[in-house]
């Protein structure tokens, strides 16, 4: 570990629940042992099966300095590989979508099966072993029709992880959805602010007067209670998981490498539209509109908030220590007619509260830039966020 | 200080009277350096009281890393914070003019007084202590209705600049004015080639025609005398200080913490207008156009050029070490009706000069950068520019 | 030496025949010495003498950070200075063509005649020697009507560059050719990958349709052998060296600072159209079209395409580590009417061939970025590259 990591380390420890030193959203080597120990070693989402249907339907997942293809091969296996030839080092397949019976090289030709084998090397000499030169392997699990990959050469398990949400994703049947809208947002600030920001909703009040809205945040205890009574009884009924119910609540303090609870959404509120109403079919099993909401965490880099008819994934990107993309995949039941998909109302919600969070998340970077800046107390209402700090220093120490 | 800055220093004192090594201009450690030693210790104008009329009433000043939030508060006090706020280190107000009861945080809504108290930070745990999470003041000083920051935590005093430059300034009366127009032109150089160039008028004659025009630069002695004579005269009667009335020259070689002159335009000019002509009512007590100007410098950072009826203040802002905005603040008397003020001619000439500077300043950048570039001997004429390096080099030891 | 750039080319040499290491193609320090030891070391074209045709005509060649006006003076001899002026620096020319009875500094009129010798300084003092401030030279040769320049204090002789190739390029009489058309290309990437690019044709094939329909590449030895028996007929015919005629190849493995050969079009392409119609008027001497195309380097950093009715010249040069512009000029007969030279038609073929190289290289420079990126193999198609890699080892150890 650098030295003026540990010292960095050392003082932090002075000021527990308190928001990080400067260098840590502003130096670029801290960035870049963040990107080796926390990005290239854990499971991150890439993309869906909806979006790999058949053989030689292939995705690229960009992150940092970094591409991967995610391909359906022949045998319907999805594989993963580095977008990087073997040859000099190219990019292989474009930024996106794109349907190939073999991955190759746009350079020189080199060729590979849908199973990342080295095929045709034109004219290379006559001792060439191809089976040295396929491309090499990223890890890939799919949980929920949700395709993660690992960059780790020595992944840690994701069982724990899927065995563990197994049931609360259960009714949502997210392997039979499709993704019905995409959008990206750069934001100018450290990717550490884009988290911070998505784990607490102390912000929410003052600053999503639309999610605000509809979804329960602070209640007294007596509605509190009737709200709790009232979700556990619908999300029965709908048939979905009460395991974990909880109200005014987005995120739990501690962490863990998953996560998962249902919150409820005000009376009148069947999804997150701007007026209540359903923005598409009811997905998978649910039976009926539960008022609920939940905030689902699948390793510790993707989160989904999960409605009755719809359901949102977010991915923070970083691009470089300064530019994070916050990306934003909507899903919908992979059967419903585009009839019955209102996407406009679908994606309003989570549209202007990521436009509304790039203000305040480029704010907070440009103020912790200041000489005058430092770290501060994270409320209670922010416990999640310092938990993510903290689990944040344990995983780069 | 750091070993090659040392090395650095020595060898520009082996050639005294020329311009500094290419370093100086491109090296990012000497600019944070410069940040803390020069502009973080000085102080600089951030506003005009024109600006801050009522109380709630906010201007922001940014200069590289740094944002001073401006207020009047309900006491009709002048207050400086530094815009960060103290929670998570957002900042607090958006650049520009704000209008506010309260300072409160668009992120979580922590709530400022205008005195900088915090006074709501809304579901802290009991024991939080209010009283310490005050903004950091930042100094402030009112001279001239100009307001004036300090960023160090230790200002120096500005009694000296005030009591020095009083009686030049009185008939101006700048207390009495209000920001009639601003530009800001953003410069690709290091801030050091933008002041080079604003302390010396070698330049005027070959790339300023507009200026060089109606500002009387290398004059035979007969004239220069004659205009002395002249310019004194009319100064006694319109009531403008006669104290250094001096000709064809713009600054003095021996850089002060303060400065200041007055030199004649050509005959038949009134202001600096094209084609001499007023372009607004007579500034504070003055009785008659005496067809002067007025060079004045408060503080290191901060200069103004004053004409009978109207006035020009310029300050340069550091982004970063290849980027200085050129900011310029046109003043007219407060009282002055709209249809008085012919804003397009009373701008036109540090108009017009400004955007011919940027281009000058940015190609001295671009063959500065060269491996063949090597500092080269200031004229007389540049003797203000050559006292401005060594007055640098002192600030930077 | 920097210790990790020795310990990059001895894990280099372990990889023989390998493309670089990823810091070769990144790492800012090592770009500083590249200029140093090649850029600032090698001649390079900078322009044409048809640009100068009349004393006072000056042309700039600016590359990475430097700025060189080329210039016709009044002996009609060709002057080469850095583009700096030695009062404080300034740029002199604007990058571009200019006319100048004497090279005025745009700041304060520094004044330099054709021949670099400070003539005019205006209010300089008594003593000032103006012997003592020209502008700095460069050195400069002519030939084949191409001027180049070497930044170097003490350049490699160019002599016998210029004897090697002047049989090879005497038909054509480049002396007597004008600039016809300028392009330039921006390319996010390392200028090695450029120079990578353009040295092989191993990439021809997949992504060059149009340069593979004109141009033979891989013929069998009996279609090979009948090619060049005719092309070397016809090339006699024409009055073209047939000194070096190779078929299917585009360099030689053995990188020289000089090279030369002639290679076949396919049988009904007498030049580089679309259509193998002629273009142009033939060039210099050339008495027929002899289906043929010369791949010409002069020195190390310039390249020629020729044909017999034009010629294309390629200058790769860097602003960055990570920005290259591919520039082209095309040239015919100085004598040549405007109306017979097809404009459009001409330079068709390298500007489509070079929008695909800048796609194909900016993929190549992201991949290369990559962690999973690891230096492949060299094909023997691309021997020429593997050539110019070895070279620039020995140039920067």
């Amino acid at each position: 570990m650098p030295a003026n990591l540990k010292q960095l380390l050392d003082r932090q420890k002075e000021m527990p629940g308190c928001s990080l030193q400067q260098a840590f959203y502003k130096d670029p080597d801290i960035y870049r042992r963040e990107m080796e120990k926390i990005f290239f070693a854990d499971w991150i989402y890439a993309c869906h099966i909806s979006q790999l249907a058949e053989p030689g339907d292939c995705e690229t997942f960009d992150i940092d300095t970094e591409s991967v293809i995610v391909c359906r091969d022949q045998q319907m296996k999805i594989q993963a590989f580095a977008n990087v030839c073997r040859h000099r080092g190219s990019r292989i397949c474009p930024s996106g979508s794109s349907k190939n019976k073999r991955l190759s090289c746009p350079y020189h030709a080199w060729t590979y099966g849908l199973d990342g084998k080295l095929l045709v090397a034109r004219l290379m000499p006559d001792d060439f072993d191809k089976s040295e030169y396929g491309l090499k392997n990223v890890s890939v699990e799919v949980f929920g029709g949700f395709v993660f990959v690992n960059l780790s050469e020595n992944p840690a398990p994701f069982d724990e992880v899927k065995s563990k949400l197994q049931s609360a994703l259960a009714p949502f049947e997210f392997e039979n959805t499709r993704l019905a809208h995409y959008e990206s947002h750069p934001i100018d600030a450290n990717w550490k602010l884009t988290y911070e920001n998505f784990f607490e909703c102390y912000h929410c009040g003052p600053a999503h007067k639309e999610y605000a809205a509809s979804h329960s945040l602070s209640l007294d205890q007596n509605r509190r209670d009737s709200y709790r009574e009232k979700l556990v009884e619908q999300a029965m009924d709908a048939g979905i998981s009460t395991e974990r119910v909880e109200i005014s609540e987005t995120m739990s303090a501690d962490l863990p490498q998953y996560y998962h609870h249902r919150s409820a959404l005000y009376d009148d509120f069947k999804t997150a539209s701007e007026d209540g109403q359903p923005v598409a079919p009811l997905l998978g099993s649910i039976k009926a509109y539960d008022g609920g909401a939940s905030d689902i965490m699948i390793g510790s880099l993707t989160y989904l908030v999960a409605y009755a008819d719809h359901a949102v994934l977010y991915r923070f990107t970083p691009r470089s220590v300064d530019v994070t993309d916050a990306e934003l995949f909507w899903f919908v039941r992979a059967d419903a007619a585009e009839s019955d998909v209102d996407l406009e109302r679908m994606k309003w919600l989570w549209h202007v509260t990521t436009i509304a969070d790039k203000k305040i998340i480029e704010a907070n970077q440009q103020g912790v830039n200041s000489r005058f800046y430092q770290p501060g107390p994270y409320s209670p209402m922010e416990a999640p966020t310092a938990g993510l700090i903290e689990w944040y220093l344990a995983r780069i120490s």
